[in-house]
């Protein structure tokens, strides 16, 4: 137990640090993206698999640059299906169709999603989707710092509009039923669809498990674990730039997202989580505006609820969808 | 490159060490195992998924003790349908359904196999089956050691005579072809699946990764990891035990299972890999009697092929079953 | 210090959480043990000692199981002796005789007692004995969780009933004065000490150094170490099992045994222990319900006093033994 | 020992694995980058030091990216003077100018050359200048993949570009001497001087210590060691890519520089150094064309001769240039 | 954060414990090390700088011990200079000349001085001067116990008082002005220049970096870091020695040298520091007698300020030496 | 395995590197010693044994310093006895009497001996005696490189010759039969028997378990382990001077003395050692002149046999002696 007990945990709802031209500034990012068609291209596997239909998926994210990702459906359906877009975890890439075959056995389309430059180093779960971009800083190893300087240069911005896209893309496919798309993701996957949560409101529900880039300023100080120390290092380095970074750092924290997010949301958080501390997850569930379950997992570090809290997500989409 | 270079390990076939009466032991273990009715259940999941039939299984093994698994087949199908029996990695258990999607989406049955005691500390991949045998001496913390100072007090009896019953166990159900089942597994797995495939000659294939428990001597020697390791740990505390030790590993070992099975198999090994050494598995490999492939992963460790090589296992029964 | 301060470890003397059928449970396992008898039997070690008669000594334990450990008495002594009972910490076994001479040096017989299952990794502390039991469910590696979704089923039922029998062993030598039966141990041996001083009310004195297992709903949540991390493992892989693993340990918790102790007690403590934290210890230390004193060790971790509180004990029981 | 006992060192000339169009490459790569003017700036430091001139100095590097550094000559210098280009290890930035008062304290300019993207995390010797350049795939973190599918888009083109550049920018500044300019660094910093030492020949000499990137192919297989496996973990996660990598990199290994150059160069290597293995500095050492001298540290780690060193050379510049 | 919060340490201000004795201890140290005359030897380096007399300096320090050093003067420089005192972090030497480079390049004088039996296996700074004195009591590896049961046999008495002598050496030399003299260092060197700053009253000021060896008792309870850590180690092998350890601790405790210093410091701290916890530091900061500022590094470790913080003492000493 | 195999072990026998005045070097040595009297003291100690008679013992070593250790005989024993001269592993102490009952309890009387300046940080081997000798050079932290330039200044000059007069000592205790002792060790208690056993040529017998010290020059370049590894950091720190250190650990390494020792020998060697590799103890064992036995112990590190060498010890002893 490094962080607060639960039943403080349960109350913890931080003040927000939030940047007065927050809207302004992301109004202004999603529409210079809208700039860009989103010009989705579906390649059909040749896997042979029987039960479902698998596309090498990819589109134009920010900036125009291609993004990455699996569109898997139940075999022959004719829609229009529910979707579930699922955001994915630090480091990884798109993996392997077979990863995503639970929504589409369970009647649902999945968008898989990559994270713009990540996935190159592993071997679990490997990415091919490049980031273009750099930063107009010297960086610490990793994502976390690139372009933290400005808010518009840092990384972040061209992931969560990729994210933000994606629904797009997801909502003009023949086979999905716009008004029933569903966000998802656990760690950094969790922080994209927090975001795209509080970005548009069309979403139908969020499914965030120990989400990551939330409560930033207390995450750095009471955890010790990488990623969160990658800002760490880069502080540490680049002394003297503390105020710059948080400053950047608010237009992508989690708990100004949730606060604007009014779909339903099955939150999940470990309360031996060092790598995403409980209460950090906490401040975002009880900043979330729309309504809210959480599933707590006492015993349970980073990897959360696992296969149990997709059980627990299956389960309440099949009520919330009432099918 | 800690083991061999790979054109050496591509010749690399030693001796095996084979009790002489290695025959007449299994087939006595297995004599008297089948004095225990199968007694097969399914229990049918209310997990709504649309795309498969998931069944929680059980059947009665070694010594009657009861072994659980899951069963998950393409939703509605009639049968009779290939099946493949999934035997599990060291320290898991048989996770979750979503976790066995492959096989049913590609028009297969499966059969998750439990390995008895195992799966208790997983949280990504958690079992329920116990092993409600101890040993006769004191062992090693794990699994390595438990009854090892005798072949038919140990550990690794009951769970090869756990995997070959459950064998009967699907070939015994309304939806499974007999004539196609293939086993499957990787490390513990894979050497799970070499010996039912050595331990019986009607399996129609086998898919074997990275195997675990092959030229056990040799393994000994040249890996500082576990879980071999926990045979080391053993010889430096029980002194002077090395040759009944190895003697009763004699009975286990993958490469007098590999030299007695017939059907084809597909192989993979890890050059990288320090926990299974390449040059343990090119030596069952290599003793291995049936048709074969190996597929050759330069950069990975015990990780191996991962989901690459899965989707080779679904191109090449794809081909070898001609559907 | 990551612990409570000496200050407040004084007085620290937490709520038990007892069951109510605590002492019916005791009573009904040492009665169904009690139906084996204790067929004790001594080989004389033909290790050329002078000072010192040396004996392998077993019994039949809980179950009927055999249990190794050693007996030591001072060469030629006719007796009746003072005798101590020498419980083992975690994962060693009985070692050496050489490793147990300093009470039959000092004037008194002592029976060491192997913990069944353990000491098969310990080159420094062999040991000898198994445990023919397994588990109903699959556990975590070590022995901590073998059997815990069952009082009845889990390990340390096996183990202290064990040590209970033991004490008969030793009362039934024709050396030992019955009268004069002492319990002694460290860490795991500590608990087996506690729990035998609670279910029996015949022993003379306890021995008690940085016991284990006492308090343990709180050293879970408060040390990140081995053994007790065991049970957090299982915990993490077993989701839900949190209610049912406690109902089990509280049936084993030194608490509720040291409540029920009426022998002096020598206890020690080590603040800077990380394994068995000092509250779980000054917790258990201030429940005993008989004369007690405690040594400090405010420098030390899980070694404690070591070799100093070898000789504190042998002051202690010289004194209170008047000889 | 892990490598090369040193006779055989002395003896190790791989053969190079060089592109037909190596020339060509780079040739290419430098006139595209010669359409951006240089426009060296030089802001005069305020800190009070009484003994040399310090500027914080800038340039256009490829693609006219702003590259920093520091620019220090010995106070009221006229010149003509000989001038060291310094080239950092990997994770360095230019740090501070105190760190670089040796070669001005000597009677040297100094041009410190930083390397862009690097130096964010590093407390010791922080960097400012950025990369503004991504990649076209998914990356490992670091730098040593960005854009390693393709030797175009490969980080190490950007860097070895800006490099020779600065030769350039020190050639036109008023107070060098653009003959007497000498190239050097250590690990990353040792691979840039070869690369610029091979790639323009009008370097006067070259300082090479424990070089990094040489002999890439051999690294990769004998060290565990960062920087080199982030390679290796692409690898792992990149399944397949393998070719293209080795492809890409044949254009940025130090044999295939050291083999065109013709500059006098002083050498240093650590037999124990597991971050760049002698044999991997020795097979460039063994492929420079120009007259040579190597310093080696038998026991020492990727420290290398340190400050012995630094005033070996010293020395040797004070001979070679007769001052 | 594993210390109290900034707010806290800015006012944290412990009571000191200090011997009834501590003057009469440190002035008859001092007098009885005063019957050795200093007895400087300078030897020119003939390394080919030009900026800097360089020169291999060393003294008669405690007991007529040779300490060397490194002293350097801006070159040609007739005088008197101030001078800076350079102690040095434990476990490193004087290192080499140039890395000493800043004060004479600033137009100071520097006396680098070793700290006796350190640097033996500092690759990056060695040292050559001995201690040829042992302990009369067993020791833990390292010097923080050498003698540590006796304040008169105690390392640190003869290590602080080479440091008193240095200065009167420096105060000596021909280029020196003796109303200059400047202490400074970091880690155990701020630990020297602190003790020196309390035991005279003629050092202009004092530049203290992450002082060691202040407010020892704190941190040997919330650090687990060495060399804290060492004093640990010895109270766990030597128990029932912490009454006299601290006894003797107490005559070189910074605080009690703090609290006797008159002249002006600049201190820094690093709030991430686990090796010299911040509230230590602030311990000895808040009670320095004299005008005092003091540098906090909130997202740092033991590095501090590192090259920053160098350049604060430039501009620091620029501006009170009124040049 | 990463040392050489068993069949290549049992012959390895590689030329010495003796210094030419060797043996003047010793004997001068030990001449000098000889000047202070032996001075022996024996307490005997209040613990209340009834088996053995304990005494605190010391006596002037090397330059007349105390060296202590314990003294214990089988109760009221009257002699003459025959003595174990104990010599103690790196780091530790004398520990507590119980810790040497196994001599006395067999009917010998046992010399523990400490190593000079050594246990201080010994929780469970705790040792009380100081080297007052510090050495004329920085050293690394440790005892393997204090005085190490110079063998007449060297560490275990004065540890050697303290273990020779402890002989004397021994040899004039009224109890003790001066033509039966025997010098016993493992690790650095090894070391320093093989020294005792090569300088006098009266002892009756060695036991040598796993010896440090010996062959060291193939010893630091194969293990990265402490404490060789302590004169690795020397010579990574003093650079250059390896002709040096090796020219004076020639006077100490245990290969000269063993080509010396003419009394039988019982030694014992671990062949997964990677503290003392087996090579280096092999080589010691085939250049020993006397009748000699070796117990291989194919399984261990550097723990060896352990307690089951104790008891081969034992026998060895019981049948050399006859009784």
């Amino acid at each position: 137990m490094f962080d607060l007990p639960l039943d403080r945990l349960r109350d913890y709802r931080p003040e927000r640090d939030e940047p007065a031209d927050f809207d302004a500034f992301w109004a202004q990012t999603l529409a210079e993206a809208a700039n860009h068609p989103l010009d989705p291209e579906y390649v059909r596997s040749d896997l042979p698999y029987a039960g479902v239909d698998v596309f090498d998926a990819s589109f134009a994210g920010w900036g125009g640059d291609r993004i990455s990702g699996w569109f898997l459906a139940p075999r022959g359906a004719s829609g229009p299906l529910p979707c579930v877009m699922h955001y994915i975890g630090y480091g990884g890439g798109r993996g392997f169709p077979h990863n995503h075959l639970l929504w589409p056995t369970a009647g649902y389309a999945v968008l898989v999603v990559e994270t713009r430059g990540q996935g190159g180093a592993s071997a679990g779960s490997p990415g091919i989707t490049g980031d273009p971009h750099g930063g107009a800083h010297a960086q610490a190893p990793g994502m976390m710092t690139r372009g933290i300087m400005d808010p518009r240069d840092y990384y972040y911005r061209r992931v969560f509009t990729d994210a933000v896209r994606a629904v797009d893309v997801a909502a003009a496919h023949p086979l999905v039923d716009p008004a029933r798309i569903v966000v998802s993701g656990g760690s950094q996957g969790g922080a994209i669809a927090q975001a795209v949560a509080g970005l548009r409101s069309d979403v139908l529900a969020a499914l965030v498990d120990v989400p990551f880039l939330s409560h930033i300023s207390r995450a750095v100080e009471i955890t010790g674990q990488d990623p969160y120390q990658e800002i760490v290092r880069f502080l540490a380095g680049v002394r003297g730039s503390a105020e710059q970074v948080f400053r950047t750092l608010a237009y992508f924290d989690g708990l100004n997202f949730a606060a604007r997010a009014t779909a339903p949301a099955l939150y999940s958080v470990a309360l031996m989580d060092e790598v995403c501390p409980p209460s950090t997850v906490f401040a975002a569930y009880n900043h979330w505006r729309g309504p809210k379950e959480i599933t707590v997992w006492p015993w349970n570090g980073h990897e959360g609820g696992g296969g149990f809290q997709s059980e627990e997500q299956l389960r309440y989409l099949h009520k919330l969808l009432g099918d």
